[in-house]
């Protein structure tokens, strides 16, 4: 008994200790909270986790997340086909829709090159983005990887790659966050800052 | 599509979100974490919280959380009889037990008498820890609320409702947490180290 509760208690501690940024404490937290939620609250939690698990795919075209397939933006008949944005996971795709200023489609590559987690470019959905072009209707691919060492890895393999094919290569703008200070930005970012530098 | 995910999904990060400790950012984190595990670890997790619904109650003695009532503390032939630990919380219970330096019983108040919240001493356990010290065989009460407002005036409260009962009562040490610096000592923490200095 000492340190640690009853069987079920401390199962559900152990259970979400388990999720990525929940520590011991939080879990037991949790734990507690749930114990005193009523019950169709935390029958609502459980059948929330089965049914995400039994509805949820990945759409065959682009890969991102979705409960049909293809997904509603690989279906939407006003989303411009011409340009496809490529994103490392299907959250991406969500944080680019909510700036609303992105109508072309999008490519999920499950990932970035990562040698030291053994990630490769066959890891990658490479293949099935090359299969997509085929068509020759993609006339711009956004490349919209994280901007740290693994997403610049990919950018640079995958800005190679597609340099034979008669497509144009984006990527994102690097630069000041907006709302922030000049004060706080780090050299690097500054640098991009200034190198990048645009017209008012 | 903006802004939110499609249903199955959407509805696990709301899910999420509703528990302590778990932001929109976090719950979206782990929903994405469920989505990638395989189908039997996620079936654990809505196992454990429906389970621990099912099975954990609250035991009729000392009002902590067991899986038997009464629980393994309170039926423990080992444990001192004659001593009572007033606890806010079941997990206070745990923080006790894992000190190893108490071998007596528990009583779970429930929380602690805070006017802001609308909890008076009548939504607490109190009727309950009266009933189990009419047996005489308890000899004293060791107050260990949590050393925050409402813990004080829950203590001060319970302090003056015991004292006509031939019952010693006690509170835990406030003092220096041990492995901290005198210098970032808050003044109060102070001086209730130095009002409760001890001979060496």
């Amino acid at each position: 008994m000492a340190g640690t509760y009853d069987g079920a208690i401390q199962d559900l501690i152990d259970s979400f200790a388990k999720l990525p940024g929940i520590g011991p404490k939080g879990a037991q937290r949790i734990a507690f909270h749930l114990l005193g939620v009523d019950r169709q609250s935390a029958q609502d939690l459980a059948d929330a986790i089965i049914t995400v698990k039994e509805k949820v795919r990945f759409c065959e075209i682009c890969g991102n997340v979705c409960e049909t397939s293809p997904c509603p933006i690989c279906q939407d008949p006003r989303r411009d086909r011409s340009v496809i944005c490529l994103v490392e996971e299907p959250k991406d795709v969500m944080s680019i829709e909510r700036t609303g200023e992105y109508r072309g489609l999008y490519h999920v590559l499950g990932g970035a090159i990562d040698p030291m987690s053994n990630v490769g470019p066959g890891d990658l959905r490479i293949p099935e983005l090359l299969q997509r072009l085929k068509s020759g209707e993609v006339k711009e691919i956004i490349l919209a990887l994280d901007p740290n060492i693994e997403g610049e890895a990919t950018t640079t393999y995958l800005a190679r790659l597609l340099d034979p094919l008669e497509i144009t290569v984006t990527r994102l703008a690097s630069g000041l966050p907006v709302g922030s200070d000049l004060e706080y930005a780090d050299e690097i970012t500054l640098g991009r800052a200034i190198s990048g530098r645009r017209a008012v």
